[in-house]
């Protein structure tokens, strides 16, 4: 997608030097648009711990990345034992965030792929190659994400007759969450580009407020009429009439269906089932666990520091201040996702078609995971 | 309640001067403990508009207040034509918030008092006395809310056998939001002087943050366990056996029961309903409004400066700084309450019992009501 008219992905290998990795760090967005440079594993480990990049694609790709780091610095410090140091950081990687399968999962293929292969410059090439792929693989399916969430805007649109589609997101699943395109975002760039009038609601989504500081800003960057509303807006919204359909991502969906997606997204469907307004999640294939089914029981929701929800960053100027909104004293929680139970979704919105929520309509457009 | 220990309302006629009103500021709250006098009508306009004082019950005794200092203005600067001076204060004061019913019910009720007498002292006496009934019934009103919520807590806490009771509560329903004890807090203050284990779930409630700021400011003022929570949180909490029942206020209950209160209220009544956790509503009879039935369609939800969403206020060291959260041109919008409707609702906890959220349960407890 498009900063001030530039394309970008969300992570790249440097242009001048292809030891080092590039990521839009975005902690600084709205107010300030900034590169950073990952030269090794703990940069990684650190940029994904404390959310310099988030969300399920681009964490998934900057571990990949962050494995292809590992086998640079293996080489480097402990070429006698260099699998025992790769898999060191491989196991650092994983430790970083806990609820998103897409980490994970790359490590471990990254793994696999190093394993077939003898020589460490080999292992090297091989990782670089791998991450590439995964990077390129995660860009691709936010691609298709779009076309195929662009037919069910196209179908509410005709209903429409020439008002705009009223969609509801909450969190950043956009394309600073995925390599590109984004997941819940991708089907509402391709329909804005297709000439299909259509506002986003943003819900600002608390503590971290991806969505007013990133999917706002991804909104305004690429043209996309939106208006920010607070996490408690959406009811309120989708009682009068003024929601078509609510698209979120999201960070683990398990074999039947439940969905671990942001904290509160269990909020907004339980407000559109009541108000039969479709709930979609959108994701890429990688984020699925076919080793899970009940979501409640089984995924782990990650449980952040309190001064998350304390204190809050914004600008005042040209300055970025962090304020305390609590009294000093008073003890805050911080669950970082909570669980969507398959019952209150609609559909999935994949890069390999849409599907309903349920392990049999799973199964069909992934046979293949029916025996794992 | 108390501050530092010592027993303050939320508003007083001044100890000095009987014809200055004394509030305290909750816009510095938690971060500062201020108390403004108001000594105009449209000094107290200003004070509910701008909501230096907030909650249905503080702005109705805010309103009668108002209408005595109209009365005291009226005979200084328009002694020929008193009552059109005190009508026009009236529509002022009931311009300022439309969603609370308190505010105008004070307004009406002191209209009524002042047309009983003749000489404009009287007016003027009958204004002060009927503005400190107003008062003190509230303050009255919520030290009986919580004598008949207690009844509900002590159940719970019979089953948890010595766990605390885990209360969530949305926006602040607290002493600060009435003149006393608060509404939806004063079954909590009740439980926790009775020596009942409590544990008060406090939900931000942004965008203004009354929750973060006031009652949670509130419960350690007092010494109630208490954790901050954002607006996204409650359902995962929910889901997950931390909570046992809901209390929040209301800014108008109508005769079926449907209520009007902070935006959010109802995605947390939503989720309550989908985990069987009681839901209740705690109000001064003061906040029925008997002349609505369908809360979705009849009650006007407040809209507000979209800069409450996109700008915030919080502590730096020992200043108060406001940051910008979202892109600068995105837009947001502000709606101030949404409907909960009377099917998502346990029960009503008023000064006058408990009460189930149906028609027919309410004239059971309001007969008075039948005709109106």
């Amino acid at each position: 997608m498009k900063v001030d008219g530039k394309h970008y992905r969300t992570i790249w290998v440097a242009e001048n030097n292809d030891k080092v990795i590039r990521v839009i760090d975005q902690r600084h967005l709205p107010h300030r648009f900034v590169i950073e440079d990952l030269c090794t594993v703990s940069d990684m480990v650190c940029a994904i711990r404390e959310m310099h990049i988030r969300g399920a694609g681009v964490i998934g790709a900057g571990a990949g990345y962050g494995m292809y780091l590992a086998a640079l610095e293996a080489a480097v410090a402990n070429e006698n034992d260099f699998m025992t140091a790769v898999r060191k950081s491989a196991d650092s990687l994983i430790a970083t965030r806990p609820t998103a399968v897409n980490l994970e999962w790359a490590v471990r293929r990254q793994l696999a792929a190093i394993a077939d292969v003898d020589s460490i410059d080999d292992k090297i090439a091989i990782a670089r190659r791998t991450a590439d792929t995964i990077a390129d693989e995660d860009a691709e399916w936010g691609r298709r994400i779009g076309l195929n969430g662009l037919a069910i805007i196209e179908k509410i649109a005709e209903q429409k007759q020439g008002e705009p589609v009223n969609i509801l997101t909450h969190c950043n699943a956009g394309w600073l969450a995925l390599v590109d395109y984004g997941s819940a975002t991708s089907p509402v760039y391709a329909a804005h580009d297709a000439g299909i009038p259509v506002h986003v609601w943003v819900d600002e989504t608390r503590p971290r407020n991806q969505g007013a500081r990133l999917t706002a800003w991804e909104m305004q960057q690429n043209g996309v009429p939106h208006t920010v509303i607070v996490d408690n807006a959406g009811g309120h919204l989708m009682q009068n009439g003024m929601v078509d359909m609510v698209i979120t991502g999201a960070d683990r969906v398990t074999r039947i269906g439940d969905v671990a997606n942001k904290i509160g997204t269990y909020l907004k469907a339980l407000a559109a089932y009541d108000n039969n307004i479709p709930f979609y999640v959108a994701l890429p294939s990688s984020s699925f666990d076919w080793t899970m089914r009940d979501g409640l029981r089984e995924v782990l929701v990650e449980q952040r520091d309190e001064n998350e929800v304390k204190y809050i960053q914004g600008a005042v100027g040209d300055s970025i201040e962090t304020v305390l909104l609590t009294p000093k004293d008073s003890p805050a929680a911080n669950y970082a996702f909570d669980i969507t139970q398959a019952r209150l979704v609609t559909a999935f919105i994949t890069d390999r078609g849409i599907c309903g929520a349920s392990e049999e309509s799973l199964m069909k457009l992934y046979p293949e995971a029916r025996q794992s």
